[in-house]
């Protein structure tokens, strides 16, 4: 009868442990947020798979999780014998579930434009599924932390989203760089090189040059049809070296005929004047390998590096000219990044920097020893929980071992102690978990006494 | 190439305005659970469809919405011609979205139970999914708050959740009713018309008491083959009136005989006694026509209603004897409760309860006059956020009616004006949305007056 159960591979459970943790990265996140003007929207975990399908590419679409269309799926799905796998599922299958919360977001906006005020400042937390091969850090859902702000051209947008980066990772006690491109540089550099149609082909070997190192990517290039003369022309570029003002003092000189070149730098130079104003203190990096696989960036570019831990990117985004294009609004701009609360936490724990406060929610655990001594303790409870502090009793007289244990497990600060001596005498015992201190406290001074020891 | 964007039937996305709302009831659910010393975790949308199916009955089985295997998910299923939708939706799909909280729930325990400290009070936030008829008030993708008490038989725990209840509600500001019922009395009274073995038919049948009256309930009765002299015997108890201890003392009378009903008395009056002892203010009325439809309940029957809208029940739960049964863990005693947040959701708005705290998290807008202002504004910005005021700057100098109308939708409580006059004399302009009030105020004390007029 009975089965033995597990869940499906690729996703997680989370125990309360997990939960506390990420509900302290998620918590200063979403405050972070708010308190910088973002709004906060959720959209169905479901879409229409018209929404979805063709916006992630190829290798996006075969990662899509179907939903079988309910009720008699199959009566208007037509004859299905010898039915491509990919044609059937689209046959039999209207919905998807969520992959991103880009696409969502653009539907959203296209969808309510009537309702929304412009800019548009918005964040998204929510979990997204994708059908990857599992592995080590990598899973089948995951939490997505997406801040946009869309209608607006304004540079100063940029900044601000460095700020709420700088303020969120100082709030989790982490240190961090922030690496900064702009598209329009990547492109004055293909132009440069003679070769302007190769401006993709170009930023995704130059993405790998970290990974496979310069050889490798001057093969790539030439692979992909650009000369070897245009590919020593781009050598001094790839070496750059320097601050971020040197390297674009540098770039200001080689792109000096190319006016989209000089656009980029115009606009990089004012991001970073910006962030300066609004007193970012995370360093900002000009890095012009930065030219993350996305083909949708056309601004600037936006990665987060710990400076504690070699982890990839921690959070990730860019300006984008297009979003909502597809779904039939054009000429609206946007720019976002994103949260990776995964890789975070992993940071967070690599470096010891859960605060004690993310372990534990309860402060004082009632011990329980019997009908009689029940009713004092339940008094204790109450005047705890008036006094804001979160308590509990244990339900039912067991073994103290057991109390004392449960007391443990949950990493609860303070037990107290109300058998029939202290009922005598009206003074409770408080023993304090961490230290193993214990106390005879007057009943009326115990609220007060945990809060002044917490 | 442009679609015309939807999502599909029975969903919904939440804007900002609905977010924050829903974030105020969330938050202080979250938190009330938290302080009774309850424990979050998450499980996957995902479940494995061997872990769903059968636990839900027939008719659920049918509101699973299923996830079309990736890859190549046709070659494992053998021929398919001729299959019946049921069948072959078996056979192409592996997993389905969770159908509630608390099927994932007894999984969760049996997979974890050793890590586990019993007893283990944990609570679960998340979305569910049923594949049912939209309609109003329906949807295929909702919330569930569900909190339970797992591995204790103690009756404490039935009031702890009465006393969680009444301090949400209160921190809400909503008037409800708690109604409380015990299956060992429903048992008892079947038994005591001679029909133990009719139980289930009963309650269902005295569960449309309400809703079809007492006649067409009789009708319900004797056309389920219970005789008319048994449903006649069955009357007195229908039509019971009274307080709740005026209706216990009938029924100890009525049922003398019956040990299962005076043991479902017993718990009723303790679980009324432990609610008193805890200071639970909303008021318990003892129903006995309370039977909520599941069938798992072995105990407590709870139901909250609101005293201010007529709506159905807003909350409710009970104790389960064997809720990890079928997963090969059995003997664990439960008692849970779950939260509607659409139905509280409704209730407040339709009471105009939702306090101005839960409509905007923006104080301040800096309005945008132009380069050579904006720095003068971003100093204020960067004073007013150290001061922990939420504020942002218009990030463009757009006409200052758009960036009024944009404080006005955004609800958002003060505008500050920055423009060259104000500048010169080192005093910004300081709006009151609500009021209109305007006053100048100096640089230096801005973020002050802000926290002060708030």
């Amino acid at each position: 009868m009975s089965q033995k159960p597990s869940i499906p591979k690729g996703t997680r459970d989370f125990g309360p442990k997990e939960m506390a943790r990420r509900n302290y990265i998620f918590d200063i996140i979403r405050n972070v947020f708010m308190k910088y003007g973002y709004q906060q929207i959720e959209t169905p975990a479901m879409e229409n798979l018209t929404t979805l399908m063709g916006k992630y590419g190829e290798e996006g679409d075969k990662l899509l999780f179907r939903i079988l269309n309910s009720g008699d799926f199959l009566k208007n799905a037509g004859d299905l014998s010898n039915t491509e796998p990919s044609v059937l599922g689209s046959r039999i299958c209207e919905k998807g579930l969520r992959y991103d919360l880009t696409v969502p977001f653009a539907r959203y906006v296209v969808q309510n434009r009537n309702d929304i005020s412009f800019p548009f400042k918005r964040f998204q937390i929510q979990p997204v599924w994708r059908a990857d091969r599992p592995q080590k850090g990598r899973y089948r859902e995951f939490y997505q932390c997406d801040i946009d702000v869309i209608g607006s051209n304004a540079l100063l947008n940029e900044a601000e989203l460095l700020k709420v980066t700088d303020e969120i990772f100082k709030k989790l006690n982490l240190q961090i760089s922030i690496l900064l491109n702009n598209r329009k540089i990547l492109s004055g550099l293909a132009g440069h090189i003679g070769h302007p149609d190769k401006m993709i082909d170009i930023t995704v070997a130059v993405d790998k040059l970290d990974k496979i190192g310069l050889e490798k990517v001057n093969e790539e290039l030439i692979n992909k049809g650009i000369p070897e003369a245009a590919v020593q022309k781009l050598q001094p570029i790839l070496l750059l070296q320097g601050s971020s003002i040197e390297k674009i003092q540098t770039l200001r000189h080689v792109l000096k005929d190319s006016e989209i070149g000089q656009l980029g730098l115009d606009e990089l130079e004012k991001v970073i004047e910006y962030a300066r104003l609004l007193e970012v203190e995370s360093p900002i990096e000009f890095d012009l390998t930065l030219a993350r696989g996305l083909n949708y960036y056309t601004g600037a570019i936006i990665e987060v590096k710990s400076n504690e831990m070699a982890i990839g990117s921690i959070s990730g985004g860019g300006r984008y000219d297009d979003l909502t294009g597809i779904f039939g609004l054009s000429d609206v701009s946007g720019v976002g990044i994103s949260f990776g609360a995964d890789r975070i936490y992993d940071v967070l724990e690599h470096t010891g920097k859960f605060p004690s406060s993310a372990e534990s929610n309860v402060q004082a655990l009632i011990l329980n020893f019997g009908e009689k001594e029940e009713l004092f303790g339940l008094s204790i409870l109450n005047q705890l929980r008036k006094a804001g502090i979160s308590a509990e009793m244990y339900p039912e007289a067991a073994k103290l071992k057991k109390q004392m244990s449960y007391a443990d497990d949950k990493n609860i600060g303070w037990t107290i102690m109300a058998g029939a001596e202290e009922i005598l005498s009206g003074s409770p015992t408080l023993k304090n978990m961490k230290t193993g201190h214990q106390e005879k406290i007057s009943l009326d001074k115990i609220a007060a006494y945990i809060n002044a020891s917490s």
